[in-house]
């Protein structure tokens, strides 16, 4: 899927909503009701890699077939495996083969610590996308990545303008957490023409508004994800999710 | 497993041998055959899991039953997973039960990039262990991983001095890549007490004897890992295992 093609997807929409699916225990049955109930407002799903393997090779069968089941019902969305893998070029390689052979994701979020040849093999995959991770939303966030470096750049800031020279702005998107509005418009400014995928709206703090203000572009390119928010919500995931979307549907009028 | 243990098993059979398990296609008999070979000469093996994955819910069924069989039938030996992941608390928490509790493993391989709170959860386990990466085997290694900080530290050292507060030297150790010695010498420097973990010997270019020279300690404290130049000899896994573990026995004599 191209960037114009997501980004027409989102405005047809009016919404840049992606649902997190991470039930734990995780369950086919219940991904489904939770699709069904939230697919016409959201324009994404990313579930989580972790909460399928710590059910075992069930979990693993779980997500293949909730891939499968997305892909068959409703068509067109995009899909994320929120992965955050990073291995030498081999190794990099098989998971590549994984996400987007085994399994029809249309992008796998990456760690970016082991370089270029770890994303490689991820971008010689025509259409699928790379999300590689540049602030993420959680307190030790601030451990390494905004560590200073010589000349006074943060290393998120330096992940960015190398990346934005391994692929293009069809290929490559960033993720961000939403919890500070200030650094999301650092990272913009860092990638004015990238989607940016931002999690943290919800339980971990962050607001849509103040996503939408620092992130969105006039094309668009904001994927927000809302995941315990949505799952966990107590008037269940359908009016929770159209809820999230009424908040963002001004921003695409 | 004590730091103390797992260094007399290490002298005990003359070997710092670690046996990746990466055979692609993944098969349990091939594994079995590998494991029987070189039982006598590894102390610890250490099945990637993008080989695994890769194979799809079949895979992780054959990840399982290579973990339980070591453990029945060689009791003792260090049990690897090379994850290489990093993710936020609630996340991080779903992949150490993965890794300690669905499966048996000792230790799991971290990626920092997220900061002490992606590993914190993994330090929870009493006996098991984290394994940080902090220098790759691979030539984009040096994309951020060298970045120099304001002050003149660089990214990876500066990680192992905030790292080696997380935890003490019977949880916690780093991977640092076999491929330049001098390397190898200064993360040693930066961390004297703790097990190194070191792929990237054979078929990447690295030497045993190179390695044992910069990384071993009186103790030991190190596992030197090989995975092609003993799956893929022309001799066979246990040939190829006995003369590793034969270059290294003197070191432990």
């Amino acid at each position: 899927m191209t960037r114009q093609t997501l980004n027409r997807k989102i405005h047809d929409k009016k919404s840049c909503l992606c649902v997190g699916l991470d039930v734990s225990p995780v369950s086919l049955e219940m991904n489904k009701k939770i699709i069904d109930q939230t697919a016409p407002y959201a324009v994404a799903y990313k579930p989580n890699m972790a909460f399928y393997e710590s059910a075992g090779w069930e979990g693993w069968k779980c997500l293949e077939e909730t891939v499968s089941y997305i892909r068959n019902r409703y068509p067109g969305l995009f899909l994320i495996a929120d992965a955050k893998r990073g291995d030498i070029g081999n190794t990099a390689r098989e998971y590549a083969r994984t996400f987007f052979e085994l399994m029809d994701f249309d992008a796998v979020t990456l760690s970016p610590y082991l370089g270029y040849d770890s994303v490689a093999p991820f971008l010689e995959y025509k259409n699928k996308w790379v999300i590689l991770l540049v602030l993420t939303s959680n307190p030790s966030a601030t451990d390494f990545q905004m560590c200073e470096l010589r000349g006074g750049m943060p290393l998120y800031r330096k992940i960015i303008e190398t990346a934005n020279a391994w692929a293009g702005n069809d290929r490559l998107m960033y993720v961000t957490g939403a919890t500070q509005g200030e650094l999301i418009r650092k990272v913009r400014e860092a990638a004015p023409d990238r989607f940016l995928l931002i999690p943290g709206v919800g339980k971990q703090g962050g607001s849509v508004e103040e996503v939408m203000k620092f992130a969105g572009t006039k094309q668009g390119d904001v994927l927000i994800n809302v995941s315990r928010s949505i799952l966990q919500s107590p008037e269940g995931p359908g009016p929770a999710a159209r809820s999230f979307a009424g908040i963002m549907s001004p921003f695409f009028s």
